[in-house]
């Protein structure tokens, strides 16, 4: 859809004017600056990589949530160690990054002595995109992993239904040059991206979605009404699956039809959060900084598919464009988005946003 | 193609047969009881599970690796405990069931004093499939996650030529009734299948290989000069890739080009693995069980597909062929494979097997 009106042209926000809009609305609503800022990092890094559905689109939702007594914006969580390398989080309703971050920076410290820590998190918010977490802990020398569950939107393999969450795993181990980083959703495509395609009325790809009836379907609007199909088939179910027993095992959380609060305001958020970090001086004993330098070279050099395209180890693309977009000081948002987190700027009457650049064409996906 | 002669019939061993055949031959060379026991639960489970990849097919190969000094028969691994929670294993070139169970075995008991354990095995042989490992902590009580790497056989998405390993991932959770288990390599199929599929001149599925110059393929005799593709894409890429640098940073391992040993009869073996324990009790703090087993029921009722094949929990369909064959008592062996295995067995004097049922057509895959 071309942006015919001003109202649905992309901003273009400077990302320093996006963090400072997002910590000042915070702020008003009872955030520290510690959890503001928490919050701030993960949505600009959203919007920074690319994936404006965890960027700050997600602010009306948690300012309604905030406002709804559904998320405590000064919460960053209570920490009970069960054991020298496992710490149990109730995250106290707390918005998940500030909830998350607190509860990483724990178990990456003791993870340099124990070799293996886990944070085991129930009752925070969402976590937006995981690749900051695991990629913070490999900055600072420690391998990580990290999974959270959602509402059901992805139907199991050979069903018709949405019965598992979307459950992102994200895995982060450090290297001499840049950590190798992943941070994949288990589902084909995110339900961002489907009602994206919704509102431009653009077919799905095939084998990505089935309708209301179960039924495999291109059509982004009926596709809205049933369930994502997970990527790669039945592996990619049992992975989803998987991950979100495993949560269930280690958390209080919700498990499938039961999960709330991830995309609602009226509920209070009952998914769980698992955080790992492996510390490799300590499991391998020895240093691996050279054999893994070498790993990452030797992906680099593979002949590739198309001469255009080097092929690329895990966390090249979405680091590239965050520096490309870094550089350019600016990040794309929707004008739907941007009018709406004006409104709430300007009812709370901080860090107006004023006027920013647009584009002609609403290109933001 | 139909068996012809005797000698490609497949045979129906009995599992017990199959089971003394693998034992007797690995005493005979050196194996201590609990070493070759080890080693012929895998390659029988194996078999019952359709995985005639990872069954007796195994064996001549393990023969000629012993004999070469490739790999020690009696050995179970050296254990050093780098903190409470971490388990460094020197595989001491042993054979890879032996070595992974014994180290299973000490971070499972560990876990439930710790809560999270790992171990961190290098120098060890083939561990055959993951998931009698996985599934053997959740039925002790403890969820588990595996993972091993092997030769590069898998290309990087968006390149031509194989630079990562088929890198399974498995994990089990525990459940009031069977355990949830995945055992799932990241390629898109096994190599196993594709020398299937050359040994009928049956084409492979679209999107699963490449040949040698890199593009795609379904002849399976140009996959085998070529590599093998990521499972889910550029997603299954990043997994493989991903767990085979967090194996590099953990164990002592090869990665990439310079992995060797699980595929000839000519190189001391030298990937790495990593088993990893969680106590549900220690980190969740709580008794889960109700609603895992809540989730468990929940899936199994979603509205299938095809109405004669119900939907199912990860591990079921594997659990379902497996007790039938064990109902049975027999398990299929291509007749190449009970050939080699049979002179093995004459020449080393032990458990001859004799004589065991055949099919006529060669239906083992």
């Amino acid at each position: 859809m071309t942006g015919t009106t001003h109202d649905t042209a992309t901003r273009w926000p400077e990302v320093e004017q996006h963090r400072r809009l997002v910590t000042e609305v915070l702020l008003a609503l009872g955030a520290t600056a510690t959890t503001a800022g928490a919050q701030a990092d993960v949505l600009v890094e959203g919007d920074l990589r690319g994936h404006p559905s965890h960027g700050l689109q997600r602010l009306p939702m948690l300012v309604d949530r905030i406002r709804g007594g559904l998320a405590d914006p000064a919460a960053s969580g209570e920490h009970a160690w069960r054991s020298r390398s496992v710490l149990a989080v109730d995250g106290g309703r707390g918005l998940g990054p500030p909830v998350a971050f607190a509860a990483l920076d724990a178990i990456v410290e003791r993870a340099g002595q124990e070799g293996v820590t886990i944070a085991a998190i129930s009752n925070a918010n969402h976590l937006g995109m995981l690749a900051p977490y695991v990629e913070r802990a490999a900055i600072a020398g420690v391998a990580a992993m990290a999974t959270t569950t959602s509402e059901p939107l992805v139907h199991p393999w050979g069903g018709r239904d949405a019965g598992v969450g979307t459950n992102p795993l994200a895995l982060a181990v450090p290297t001499p040059e840049d950590p190798v980083v992943l941070d994949m959703a288990t589902g084909a495509v995110s339900r961002g991206k489907v009602i994206d395609h919704a509102n431009r009325d653009d077919p799905l790809p095939a084998g990505v979605a089935v309708d209301a009836a179960g039924d495999p379907t291109t059509d982004p609007h009926a596709a809205l009404e049933g369930a994502i199909t997970p990527f790669g088939g039945p592996k990619g179910y049992a992975l989803a699956a998987g991950l979100e027993f495993l949560v269930g095992a280690l958390t209080t959380s919700a498990l499938g039809r039961d999960v709330v609060g991830t995309l609602d305001a009226s509920e209070v958020c009952n998914k769980g959060d698992l955080l790992l970090c492996f510390a490799p001086e300590v499991v391998a004993g020895t240093d691996r900084r050279d054999v893994l330098a070498a790993f990452v070279r030797e992906l680099r050099a593979t002949r590739p598919a198309d001469p255009e395209h080097p092929v690329s180890v895990p966390g090249d693309r979405s680091r590239e464009l965050r520096a490309r977009r870094a550089a350019e000081g600016r990040v794309p948002v929707s004008g739907r988005v941007w009018a709406q987190v004006a409104a709430i700027a300007e009812e709370l009457d901080v860090a107006r946003p004023g006027s920013v650049p647009t584009s002609e064409e609403d290109t933001a996906p």
